[in-house]
Order: structure tokens, then C-alpha cells, then sequence
């Protein structure tokens, strides 16, 4: 039987899933490959401790150049994450033709559009399926599902820790810190969880999706993001009483040729199928010009969901391999010359949701409103929560669309009131998707 | 620039949108491809109707074979839809070694294994995403995506009719005829309904699914098929008052070597995310081994949305036309020699919701219970709705899981009771699918 090899670099987690599944699925594999996945080197800094596979332990190894230099490996899998020897060993890998797959996305994130042009030039595939929402087959709809679509937008909550802890907030209506601490011991979480909950890893994932999505590199520092910490079990409550649920979400939109490039929390439609995304799934909003709008769903991350991504690439590559040794396999994306232009975030127009701590007293709310109406934002709603005569109360209130500019000088202006007690929430309103 | 020639069978509602896709999208899809897309012949029987698409009247012609037997044309696009025309045009295009793209669940769910034996032997391609859920990239998940996993069941919303009827009748509590009579008024439904709502359609697209996830031919005649005609507006009532919501689903499952392929009514709980998928909308479910529960949502139908799916196969198979003429493009499923085994159905386990309407006198419900107890199936709940001496209310009852075969002859037994006034009305109960 005809075979493919690869050389593995990194034994982790997903590593070792990967090991796993090309274990357990063989003969599935072989049947719909019409050719064998061989594992032939696997390199990692720690060749002692033990995984829950069994490999030959002949084909482990601490040298990874000695993976990327065996001339009989055909597709090299990134598996370290991170950036500086992650990349190194990439560019080795394309340096020797060999095909790449990788479930790197803060690397992609950052150095994908080298990549992608090396790939490119040296006629190797590179397949990242892995690196966006785990087993969610959401780069290749990308690629070829919607290949006859002008993408208009990409929505979707696309970390799994961020949403188990807004979701659990908001079952149990407990504070971010005490759900952040269970989601820690509970393995959720990282010990230092700011590439989660700051919206980082958001980032990075949507960087990705729409420099794919739109055919143009989207730097990742044009991206505006914001993360979770902020929320409180309060606005949770409020946001549940209009209607609402608050999840992090990516979004990717073009209108007009402009393009908007955001990762923050928002306030969705209870109705909304997002709103009904629980637990650390993960779900995307595709919206295309023909097809209309599409969603994706599913375990963003995780050992196994991971490994069925990265094995789809090997496959997908190693039929072209084994069949038809021109083939490309999994082609790097095409992307033009221009970096896209992303919008100012100043000038995004979205609605708000504000919850302002105020003194209650009278002549509060005219203050406020009339700040607001200074800078052309109009109001929808205004809820005052209670009333604790000379003490600070929540105001909460939201507003029709308007300009993020107008809004960041009105919140500016209404913190420096002496009358609010505190920083105002402020959070975005996003419509219904579909 | 490389060009691929298509010929177009079929000018109706999905063959002007094909044209009208390729038309709107030519430089994006140049882009992408690498090539252009040329449209030679147009075949349909009528040609002078005016389309929303204009084309050149040179390429129109009523005769099929002309576009069939032209050596320029590389892929024959077949939007004729129904049995023996189309299925005689796709042997046709397959016997002269020309790819095949189809959007005809109904040819393909009755002669599928015909059709892709023949492309397989010829070594061309087939491709039909549009056959299934529209513009969803289904197929294209199930045969890439999932690649690496043993997929263990499907269970989705595959009909749009039905679902939007179900959806408007739960939102609206009218009953079924009046929400079909709009249905149709709107166009969502057809002048004869029966393929939609007696659920013909759905087992369609389940036995197309299921062929591809299991990899083994799955006769249409195996496939257990009820529809949503018997559903009254009280056990859609019913079923909100106990957490669930009332949805026709498409179920093909593998447990134990064994497989289950079904069509019907069932009641989901109100938290699943199936629950939520409203109107004319289309979800799927599929469980693989390695990647868990996904979800895939969209438009199962409409113009573009099947413009979309059908132009994504093309630009596939062009691809492979152009810069590797030995490239297989869509090959064809891998389908074992052995038809799948497809479960009896009354030894299909589940879950039951029954309302028996019994005129209301002491002593009934211990009847109707003991009928039950006696065929090995236990209570969860009895709910008796009303109270009207001498008359018959509805009596709802929710079993644990029970053996099909135990619950048909109880039902049969039930309905013989002097005091049950009518046919019981029996629905499946569905549990969370993840």
C-alpha cells in the first residue's frame, strides 16, 4: 500500500491526539485515503513522560532538525504553539518543500502572511484547519464552501473558556472572579488567563477567519479588542431583563469596500441561535452573498476535536501526495498584495448598552442624557435600578446606533460628572444575525 | 486566461441562479480559481420564457443531447431535477467521461450508487452539495472535515417546508391545515405538499447522508419515514408545557455495527439548539468519534443558496481542470460493495410522547397504563388534560425508552379500547444531542 510520512514536532496535548487518532482510525483512514499515514519521527523537548498513546520509541526525538531534514518526510505538523521556534521550524519545513500543517494561530496570527507567500511560492500546501475553533471544519467552508460567496461578515464567539465563563455567570449568577477561579481549577482556564479572557486569543482566531474570508492581510494590531474582565454579574442581569445575552464575540464585516475588524463583549438577542451557544462551545456566523447566512458549530478546542482538524489536512494533503504527486493539496490562501484596510474603530457605527453608577438625586438623568444628545447618540431605553436616596445607583441605558467616536467623548464627559461614582459600562448591542 | 466550459441542463429557478452567480461573482471567482468559468450551452425545453438573468440567446438550445455530445464542454451541470430525464442526461454526460454536478436529491437518493460507481470507474467527478440542505457545505464537511472521524449520527432539520409549518404553527398555535394553506399562498410550500410534509424529501437527503457518513448504500426503502401531517396544534401545546418543541427530524445512527435511519416527527428539548432553528431553515447535527457534536446551520433551499452550492462544485472540479488535468476534482463517495444494514424498525429504542384521547370515567387510565406496563414499557409522566364527564380528553403520557415494536402493539391494543375516542397520536422523543 502507497503511504505518506510525516514528522511530528511537538507531543502535547494535541500531539497526542493526533498519535491517537491516527491509531484508532487506521484502517477508516487507509480505506478512504487509499493509502497509509505514516508517523515516521516525532520530536520533543521531553522524550521521557509518558502519553496516553503508545509509539514506538524509536521514532522519538529531542533534535526537531533532525525531523525536518529527514528527506523521507513529506508533510511536517507544527504542534508546539507559540512563536519563536514554532516559526523557525516552520520556515525550516517550507525551506525543504515540505508540506506544513499546523494548529498555530497565534503564529499564523502574526507571520501567516510569510508563510502563506512561502507556501505559495514553493508550491507546498499548508493546511491550518487546526487553528481556528479546534474541529469546526470553518476554513475549509471558507475556502471552498463559499468559494463561488463574496463573504459579507463573520460573527461568531470563538473561545471556548470566555464563553463556559460568561454562560456559567450567567446560570448562576455568580461574579467574574469567583467563575474564573472554578474555571481555572477546573483545567477551563489558564493560570495567567489574559490571552482568553482579554480577548487576545479572539484576536488571533479572527485575524485568520478574515484575511481568509476577504482575501487581504488584515494586520492583527488593526484589530480593536477587548475582553470580559469588565462584565459584571450585573450586567449580566440587566442585559437578561431587556432581552438580551452577553457573549464575546468576533466580527468581521465588509460594507461599502470598508472593513471592520472588532473582538469585544456585546449584548445579543436571547433568540438569537449565538445566544443559545452555552458551555466552551463555539459557534461562527458566516453570511455570504448568495448562500446567506451560515453558522458553524461546535468543541472549539480540545485534545481530540483538535486532532480530527489537523489529521483532515494531513489527508486531505496526502491524497494529493499519493494520487497525483502535482497536486497542491491544501492551497495557501490567496491574498492580494494590499493589506486591508481596516475601518478607525472610532468610526464603527454600532448600538450601546451603558450602565452609568450615578449619585440619585434629582437632575441626574438630564445631565447624563443631555451629554449623550450633545454628541448626537439618541436613547432607546433608560432603566433607573432602584433608589438609595444620596448613594450610587445603576442607570442603564440603551441607545440607538451611533458612532463609536461620539461615544467614547460622551463616556469620557459623564465619568467626570461628580455625581458617577464609577468607570460606566459600556458595552455594543449587535443585531440578529440572520 | 485558462478556461473551464460548463453546459447547463435544467433553466429554470436554480439555473438562473447558477447564471446569475457566475455572472455577479466573475472576477471574484477568477481570482479564486485561477481561470475562468464559461457557461457554452444552456439546454432547457423552454426558451423564450425570460429568466432574471440575461444571456447570450446563441448559447440557448431544447435540445440536451447537443449540449451532452459537445466536445468543448468539460462539466455538465444537471438542474432538471426528478427521475428519468435527468437520470438519462447524467449517464449520458458520464458515459462521454464529462464531470457531473447535480442538485437532485430525489435521482440521486434512488440511482446514487449507479451514478457514483460509474464516475468512479471513469474517473470522473461527481458533485452534488447542492443536493442536500442547499447551500450548506455539508457534504463537503462530511467528506473532508470529518475525514479522520467515524461519524456516529446525523439527526437534523433537513426540510424547510416542514419546518417552517411546525415553526408557525408553534409560534402562531394554528392548526396544520390552515398554516399549510399559507404556505403555500406564500410559495414555501408546494400546490401537492406530500413530498415535503409527509417527509419524503427529508429521507431524500438522509439517505444521501447517511451513504457518505457511513460508507455504505443506504436503500431508500430501509429508510423509516413518517411526516408531520397528524400533529395537532395541542401536542405542539403539549409538548411546550413539558420543555420540548416539536420538529420533523432526519436520524441515521451507528451504535454497535448497527444502523438506524429514520424520518419523523420528535419531540427535542426547548434548550437544544435545534429547538431554536425557526422558519424555513435547515440545521444538522453530525457526531464524529474524534470531533464531537458540530452543528451546521443555513437556507436548505432557495435560489442562491443552491447557486452557491452548485457554483462550489464546479470551481472545485474547474480547479483540478486547470492546473492539473489528472486531478480527480470531487471523486466520487467511497461506497463499500455490501448495502448497510439498516435496523428493523420496530427494534429501534426510544423515548415516547402519547396523547390518548379516552372518554373521562374512572378506571381508564389504569387500562391504558396496563396495556403499556404489560409491553415492557414504563411511565415518566401522565399528564390527564381537562375534565369532561362522559366525554374524551386528552390523557399525555411520557415513557421512558421502549423497543418500537413494544409501543406499535400497545398503541394497537389502546386503540381498541371501547373508552379511546380516536387514532392515538405517538411521537418520538429526542434527547439532547450534545
Amino acid at each position: 500500500m502507497k503511504s505518506v510520512q510525516i514528522g511530528i514536532l511537538g507531543f502535547g496535548t494535541v500531539g497526542s491526539g493526533v498519535v491517537k487518532l491516527i491509531q484508532e482510525n487506521r484502517a477508516l483512514l487507509e480505506q478512504r485515503l487509499g493509502g497509509q499515514v505514516v508517523i515516521r519521527r516525532i520530536a520533543d523537548t521531553d522524550i521521557q513522560r509518558r502519553r496516553n498513546v503508545d509509539v514506538d520509541q524509536t521514532i522519538l526525538t529531542t533534535d526537531a532538525m533532525a525531523v525536518l531534514e529527514d528527506p523521507k518526510i513529506d508533510i511536517i505538523v507544527e504542534l508546539i504553539g507559540g512563536y519563536d521556534v514554532a516559526l523557525r521550524f516552520c520556515r525550516e519545513a517550507l525551506a525543504r518543500n515540505k508540506h506544513l500543517v499546523t494548529a498555530n494561530k497565534a503564529l499564523l496570527s502574526t507571520h501567516g502572511l510569510e508563510l502563506y507567500r512561502t507556501a505559495a511560492a514553493r508550491r507546498v500546501s499548508i493546511g491550518f484547519e487546526a487553528s481556528v475553533c479546534g474541529g469546526i471544519p470553518l476554513i475549509r467552508a471558507m475556502k471552498e464552501g463559499l468559494v463561488a460567496d463574496r463573504v459579507r461578515s463573520i460573527v461568531g464567539i470563538v473561545n471556548g473558556t470566555c464563553n463556559y465563563i460568561l454562560t456559567t455567570m450567567t446560570d448562576s449568577r455568580r461574579p467574574f472572579a469567583e467563575v474564573l477561579a472554578e474555571a481555572q481549577a477546573h483545567g477551563y482556564a489558564e493560570a495567567n488567563p489574559s490571552l482568553d479572557v482579554d480577548g487576545i486569543d479572539s484576536a488571533h482566531k479572527l485575524q485568520i477567519l478574515a484575511t481568509l474570508a476577504f482575501g487581504a492581510y488584515v494586520p492583527l494590531d488593526r484589530i480593536h479588542v477587548e475582553g470580559i474582565r469588565q462584565i459584571d454579574a450585573s450586567d449580566i442581569e440587566y442585559a437578561r431583563e431587556l432581552g438580551y445575552r452577553i457573549k464575546l464575540l468576533a466580527i468581521a464585516k465588509q460594507l461599502n469596500g470598508e472593513l471592520e475588524a472588532r473582538v469585544h463583549p456585546a449584548l445579543i438577542p436571547e433568540d438569537d441561535l449565538l445566544a443559545s451557544v452555552g458551555g466552551v462551545h463555539n459557534a461562527v456566523y458566516v453570511v455570504g452573498d448568495a448562500v446567506g447566512s451560515l453558522m458553524f458549530y461546535g468543541r472549539g478546542a480540545g485534545q481530540m476535536p483538535t486532532a480530527s482538524a489537523v489529521v483532515s489536512d494531513i489527508v486531505e494533503i496526502a491524497r494529493g501526495l499519493l494520487h497525483d504527486p502535482s497536486a497542491r493539496g491544501v492551497p495557501p490562501p490567496q491574498i492580494s498584495e494590499a493589506e486591508a484596510e481596516v475601518k478607525e474603530m472610532a468610526t464603527v457605527r454600532s448600538c450601546y448598552y451603558l450602565r452609568i453608577m450615578a449619585i440619585d438625586k434629582p437632575g441626574v438623568l438630564s445631565r447624563v442624557t443631555g451629554i449623550l444628545g450633545s454628541n448626537n447618540i439618541s436613547i432607546v431605553s433608560v432603566i433607573q435600578k432602584g433608589r438609595h436616596e444620596q448613594s450610587a445607583v445603576p442607570i442603564v441605558i440603551l441607545t440607538h446606533e451611533a458612532v463609536e467616536g461620539d461615544m467614547q467623548r460622551s463616556l469620557r464627559a459623564i465619568d467626570q460628572l461628580d455625581v458617577v461614582s464609577e468607570k460606566t459600562v459600556c458595552l455594543r448591542v449587535e443585531g440578529v444575525t440572520d
